[in-house]
């Protein structure tokens, strides 16, 4: 087969390949990082290039105009190579890795009187061994487990590892040791040995809850001989770059290598959270046990997440999610060690894989579930997890039930033209002046503008529908006297800052396009708990709690969210704002092994509701593609305030 | 620090080493394999080589003579590199890797009333699992637990790569699959999934009986399914080249890179023998399905063999078996999977190391107390491993005692001159006329003599005494009236074949030395059960049976055994000729969970008997030293003997 040369303007090495393959691949090899949120699939456009020299085969111009294509552009996921060509990669907005650390930065107290003792699976043991002599000539292995059995562990498993290094730590201070041991806590389970070290050492141990969300990664480092909470950092999981949703990183793990390289990143994203962790706790407590946090001191890590990101962190396959029946692999993963899976701790720390429910109610939901106290109350709740996937809980400790929609990540900044995440620069809230048209807007932290992150965009949308720039069904009023709405390139857009106001010098707008990704996101998100309430006939009026999820709800403004119709129109005394429940419940689940079994029995018994075999899903999301809702009747509050402001 | 070049004669490649390296690292590094019989201590003098240019520093000269120093030879293990040198290496005896195979060939039947189903931990299951629907969205893995929960089987474990393959295997054959599970029998353990393959299978199961010898390495192919063995196959233990016996191996290991060095011969020479007996099987019941092993159909391996071997298998430091207390790392190593342990059949395949008693009796023993019946018996016994170390139990169903002695390994050829092992061309068996002390032999194979194997030299150490031509101290008779016997270079000898005669053209012989090498070999193992029976208050004479295992003992002449004093006079039907117990027993406990266990109950109840704490041991090792012993009394038919034959 022939082979082909392709040279990127932005490094210097040419790469080569041979006919018919993507460039793409190219990319790859060359080390050129191109976007594709939407996974490969031609759909978002963010991969467009420019050929210089030679040319390629399109598969696809989709999201290209026939001006673009003259001018050599191409999609580099649609482009086949068939001779030599040379690529220009026009600047692409950089992903921005690094939030701002203030919004993720949780209140997580220890529960009380929580005690250790009781509640964890890790235990430090200071041993005297009685040293071998020419009487007692028991194997070294033998010695320490006849210690361990006086400390009531019993038949304890040891790796390989350290049993190589066994001798010499036992005589290394005489046959004193510090050993950390895990029960385990899975009913059955043998508990393992962790760590020996030579000497009684006050080691310090530590565990790492941590939860792999679709857009964003969050490790808490915690201190296991305390329960508390000593370090946190969050950033956005490397897969971004290989597709937004989780469609399609399932569609881009099917391709050749991508299984590979999505766990690469994810793994690089975890490991370099944990280096951060560490180095936070260090630098912010010197004077204690946090100060000694090495790689070595972290024993156990508990993970959530939903089902593709756990699928894809331990390289299972996740085709299966996708396609009816929709079915995981596997909804509870085996208790794993730290070197299998990939995690820079100590090697045999266990992994703690925390269970889903389905392919689209993962372990994310379960510990949630179990943060948000829904579970162990006599009240039905409902629990909503508002992020690029929309799941849903409805029930009490008496039952429940779920069900999940894909809202999409215009919510979260993605899908929308000036969308971003809620970091600096991101307008977080805007109040429109219903005379003329102007917007006040608040800005995440200092600076001009950037864009819109999600609960800038909820505030927005309500402020356009309230002010009548946008109708009920989304459609700007093009008429209205004010320079803010006009025809754009892309149709009708409102223009929320001029470009002497912004960052990039310009203007920030919400297209049409845009509105509709929004209403279809909150339409999903009304509809998927509208419809589970209606299958098991309990009345959404009688819901006592409204429980909001995911660390983006927690900046949520209710009334702006019920006016779109995002939220059902409770009294607002019903709603409590959880911030990241996933993470919270594994971090419960990593300090105590009850709240561990607790989650085992949620995710038992949590009765999963299939939305795509459901018509009335189809039904409620059409009515609910309306602001706030085709049935005004729904929404009470918003009908009077449309009344009193607007009329 | 400066440079300096070696060049070895029979390599082409030079290699740089900074002063103060020794030659031995240097053939290392440039591939030049130099046999290290005593492990590089300076004792052996195997690794001499010739200065051919340039010098080095002689650490040490022991074995070597003045003469041979002045013509340029040096001990590679103890030459230090100073300055460039030349190196020629002499042709060395090559090793001779691959016994005769009939020697071999142990004749194990299954036990009668064998019923696989019973007895056997590992199962083929043939499973239909319900495909999923949207009313049953249950994950892949737990689908499977439930079909293996109908067979009985509870809370498997599964190995991550199983479980990354495991999706599409299941739907390969529209969810009928063939599972392979191991129960683990050791108790309170999971059972363990083996392999799983799409469709319903007849899929052979195949395992690995193996026992490590210091010597010798033997590996059992056997049908799981019927418990059939078919194919043996058995080489020496490539650690050989790096020490003879475990201290020498000891000291090597703990150089510098010597234990990796160590594991790596080892696993090379299993290796090598599953691949040869796989092919052996597939040779020779071309119609069965033995001709469709692979590496991927053998699911479990049981390995025995002396606590150095073991530790040595699996890189776990063994410096602490030498030295006194004398204590061993691991006498029960845990379960562990192909992959860890580095042997190439399936890499899930449960792979059991049987439990050893304490340093110098491992493993072998306690499987070759099973193998041998000894502790199923009212009857007291005596079972005498002979081999390079020389293990002894005594005991019945009641009770059990060992102890263990360095008999060496001069009845296995190594430590004289003429030594060799039980291959083609050893003299295994010598009668010399009284009159004319003309020798008549024995051959094992066809052709020339090449040597004297072990039981060649009992049997010639044995008519050397009964014709006087050594007396009962070992002392060759020079004033015989016959050429055979001379003052040779390395002092007075017998010559057992002439150059003439033999493959080389050179004559065989056996020398003072040799004769007490083997006196000395005689006299510890003689000494090891004396004076455990005197431990313990049991007089040998109410000995019932001598149970005599190791694949050499299979060929000794007892007559000549107790005319030298290596076995105790006892009628000729109490002896039992067992071959290879170990590997009998490792056999046994691979086809039956119950045999396992009586193999760790032997363990655990035998009481060991520490011979280096004892000074009778030097005692009788002392008096032992005497052809066939200093108290004649001990040996009436032998003194009967030399009453008749030669007074």
């Amino acid at each position: 087969m022939a082979e082909h040369t392709v040279t990127f303007d932005v490094t210097e090495t040419a790469v080569t390949l041979p006919t018919g393959a993507l460039l793409t691949e190219a990319a790859r090899l060359a080390g050129v990082d191109l976007q594709q949120p939407c996974g490969g699939q031609g759909r978002c456009g963010r991969c467009a290039v420019q050929v210089t020299s030679g040319d390629l085969r399109r598969r696809s111009t989709l999201r290209l105009s026939p001006a673009d294509v003259a001018q050599g552009y191409a999609l580099a996921c649609q482009a086949v190579i068939e001779q030599d060509v040379a690529i220009h990669v026009p600047p692409q907005e950089q992903l921005d890795r690094h939030l701002t650390t203030d919004r993720l930065v949780a209140d997580m107290a220890v529960p009380p009187g929580y005690d250790p003792a009781v509640a964890q699976t890790v235990r430090r043991l200071h041993l005297n061994l009685i040293p071998p002599s020419m009487d007692d000539q028991t194997d070294d292995w033998s010695r320490l487990q006849r210690a361990l059995r006086s400390q009531g562990i019993e038949s304890p498993q040891i790796s390989l590892g350290l049993l190589r290094r066994l001798g010499r730590i036992l005589r290394q201070d005489n046959w004193r040791v510090t050993v950390v041991v895990d029960k385990a806590s899975t009913a059955g389970a043998a508990a393992v040995i962790i760590d020996i070290r030579p000497g009684h050492v006050d080691l310090p141990l530590h565990g790492l809850a941590i939860d792999i969300g679709t857009t964003t990664v969050t490790v808490w480092l915690v201190d296991l001989l305390t329960g508390q909470l000593i370090a946190q950092a969050a950033e956005y999981n490397r897969q971004i770059q290989r597709g937004e949703d989780v469609i399609s990183r399932i569609i881009y793990a099917t391709k050749n290598g991508g299984e590979e390289e999505l766990q690469t990143l994810v793994l690089a994203t975890l490991n370099n959270l944990i280096a951060r962790a560490c180095q936070k706790a260090a630098a912010g407590n010197s004077a204690s046990t946090a100060a000694q946090v090495t790689p070595a001191t972290i024993v156990r890590a508990t993970i959530t997440g939903n089902s593709t990101m756990m699928h894809l962190l331990l390289s299972i396959p996740a085709d299966t999610i996708r396609l009816a029946p929709f079915v995981t692999a596997v909804n509870q993963p085996p208790l794993l060690n730290a070197a299998e899976v990939g995690l820079q701790i100590n090697p045999a720390a266990l992994v703690d894989c925390l269970p889903g429910v389905a392919s689209y109610v993962g372990a994310d939901i379960s510990a949630g579930v179990l943060a948000s106290g829904l579970d162990d109350s006599d009240q039905v709740s409902l629990f909503l997890d508002v992020g690029t996937n929309g799941e849903t809980v409805l029930g009490s400790h008496e039952w429940l039930v779920t069900c999940a929609c894909s809202a999409g990540p215009a919510f979260e900044g993605a899908g929308v033209l000036h969308g971003m995440r809620a970091t600096r620069g991101a307008i977080e809230e805007v109040w429109i002046n219903g005379n003329t048209y102007e917007p006040a807007l608040r800005i995440i932290g200092e600076g001009k503008p950037r864009g819109l992150c999600g609960s800038g965009l909820i505030s927005l949308l309500a402020e356009l529908f309230l002010t009548g720039i946008i109708d009920k069904g989304g459609f700007i009023n093009l008429t209205l006297a004010t320079p803010r709405v006009r025809q754009g390139e892309r149709g009708p857009e409102y223009v929320v800052a001029w470009g002497a106001e912004t960052d990039s010098g310009q203007d920030i707008v919400i297209t049409r396009v845009d509105i509709d990704n929004l209403l279809r996101a909150k339409a999903a998100i009304y509809a998927g708990f509208t419809v589970l309430a209606q299958s098991i006939g309990f009345p959404l009026e009688q819901v006592g709690r409204v429980l909001i999820g995911g660390s983006f709800g927690k900046y949520i403004n209710v009334e702006k969210a019920v006016q779109i119709g995002l939220l059902p129109d409770r009294p607002w005394d019903c709603f409590h704002f959880l911030g990241n429940t996933s993470v919270a419940g594994a971090y419960l689940a990593l300090i105590d092994c009850r709240a561990r079994e607790r989650i085992a029995d949620i995710a038992g018994r949590m009765t999963y509701v299939e939305l795509s075999a459901d018509n009335s899903f189809y039904e409620a999301f059409t009515s609910a593609l309306f602001l706030p809702h085709t049935d005004l009747d729904r929404f009470p509050t918003v009908a009077a305030a449309l009344t009193n402001g607007i009329l």
